[in-house]
């Protein structure tokens, strides 16, 4: 006899413009689930939903659909939909069994029948904290290699500029770079955030850009001879003033713009866009999903640095899902201290 | 005994903002020069200057120096300086001799006596009228051989947009590309030009862009599959609109911002920059001076399909040098049909 249990959900209630607010969202506890496979349907696969992923671009989706978005919108009454960490508690699907670990694209919800199964990737290393695949050994992570081994074509010696640099994509971007050889500075938006950068990610310099009147000052100071490489998550304002400090032949990874996820509607303007001419500047956007092919190599890379110290990754960790909306939003203002993270479940 | 002779030139008045006036120059006959090298100084070359190009790059140099600009600053009561076709009536320098026609930067003067000859490049083919390395064989015309071939990555059967596209660079940019085999649809700001663009280089559509209350509308209109590449010589408004219309992974050649020459104290903004990233777009500055080691190349591919009348090109002429600050004001109104040329001499 099939169990049935409660399945606590966050559901999206409507399309918004504007800063979202955890009202936007409602915790319910009505769903319920049963914890058997559908009969005479294969493919599918039960999950326990563990940890949940906030991700900046996840405000897009609460956007009404933009034409040429890379990414869906949420359905207005259904689960909010992110990346996360889950175990499988049965399958009808080849590919996955009963005790399986998967990471990918998961709804908010305790419990989970997933029926598309394309976005889920199976955890074949346990020997790290689970909930590293919503952040370093995830898509944040593999973000922070395509970006910065593919899209921002490195130097040794260069300089790079890396902005919300504590967050799941910048604090392992300026690891990678340093590493690489790279001279780096990352600006993020508090005094806490900035002595991450410099004392645990090892960050040649880093700064607090709530605190610089001037941000275009602020980049000539920290970069007297220009930015070689600016790796973007946050677009607007800092953006401007970049583009006045690029080198020649410099490049631009366009990884995000949370500054501007928050006003879509009325995206803030860039000015000084006309320097990429006389600085021969490539900038290019590029979307994570384009490069899951070259997983594999990814944690062949990162895996031997994480389990020898030469990398390290911060998460800020809640606890339930019901504490998830909070998190979320939290986002557009800065709160979070490195990878935000929803524990709903340990195992 | 040398003889001394009347040299009228164009002076640069002072540094402006806003729109240029010819008032910003002055035509002036007192100058004289003698038609002698100067003993005693090798490397010197004394031209009569021919054929004088108005370029829209020119109205930056009109302003105040701007930190990493791609090219200096008119000196306030100099000459202007731009490129143009001059006959050597002179030489000390060992490359250059009595009778060579030479392109490159040179004075708005009728004789030059130019020291810094490192601008310049021998013209060999004189089977083509002389102007046309103001143009299609000059800077203009090695920009548009650039920027489509290396920047733009351009594949068979692409789609791609042309802004400014019966200027100097324009109408060789979109012909390239239909001998390339792209579909090609330009926009200019006038019947005539929208005219020439269909009809005398061929592109497959073209609109002006003045009689468009909706530019996303119309590229929407000319473009129901979306934009592969934009050759971009205008920036602003029109940059805007494209960025809602690109196709992923497609590539805009950040060429010219003729649009924001006259607005560089405050560059009008661009607001859908963010469409870089969901559409994977690269956008990328460049300058032909980069590219000059690949002259002999360009003029290798160009000349043939010229003699062939594979490519043609328009150039609308002014006589005199006393009318040419009239021909580069009119270019920020778009009053020039095709490359505009200010023929001071015949020979």
């Amino acid at each position: 006899m099939a169990e049935v249990v409660r399945n606590k959900q966050v559901i999206f209630k409507d399309y918004i413009n504007g800063f979202p607010k955890t009202s936007d969202m409602v915790l319910t506890s009505d769903a319920t689930i049963c914890l058997e496979l559908p009969k005479n349907e294969g493919g599918v696969i039960l999950t326990k939903n563990l940890y949940l992923s906030c991700d900046p671009y996840m405000r897009t989706c609460m956007q009404r659909p933009i034409d040429g978005w890379f990414i869906d919108a949420f359905t207005p009454g259904s689960p909010i939909i992110g990346h996360g960490v889950a175990k499988v508690l049965d399958s009808s699907h080849p590919d996955f069994k009963k005790g399986d670990l998967v990471w990918g694209l998961i709804n908010w919800e305790e419990y989970s029948l997933i029926k598309d199964t394309s976005s889920l990737m199976k955890i074949q290393h346990t020997d790290v904290p689970l909930s590293y695949y919503t952040g370093i050994l995830g898509m944040p992570g593999m973000t922070a290699y395509v970006g910065f081994y593919d899209i921002c074509s490195p130097k040794k010696g260069e300089t790079m500029f890396v902005s919300a640099a504590s967050g799941a994509v910048g604090q392992l971007v300026g690891q990678l770079a340093k590493l690489y050889g790279c001279y780096v500075v990352g600006s993020a938006g508090s005094k806490e955030k900035v002595d991450l950068l410099k004392n645990k990610f090892g960050f040649d310099e880093a700064f607090n850009y709530k605190e610089e009147k001037d941000l275009d000052s602020a980049l000539k100071r920290y970069f007297p001879n220009g930015i070689d490489i600016y790796f973007d998550n946050v677009g607007g304002k800092m953006l401007d003033a970049v583009l006045l400090n690029m080198n020649r032949h410099g490049r631009i990874a366009a990884c995000g713009m949370v500054s501007q996820y928050t006003k879509l509607d009325e995206p803030e303007s860039t000015h000084n866009l006309i320097m990429l001419i006389p600085k021969r500047v490539k900038m290019e956007g590029f979307v994570v999903f384009d490069y899951y092919h070259s997983y594999p190599k990814f944690l062949e890379m990162i895996l031997p640095l994480i389990h020898e110290g030469k990398i390290t990754y911060v998460e800020d960790t809640v606890e339930g899902l019901e504490n998830a909306p909070t998190a979320l939003i939290g986002l557009y203002s800065g709160l979070n201290v490195g990878k935000q993270v929803v524990a709903i479940a340990r195992a």
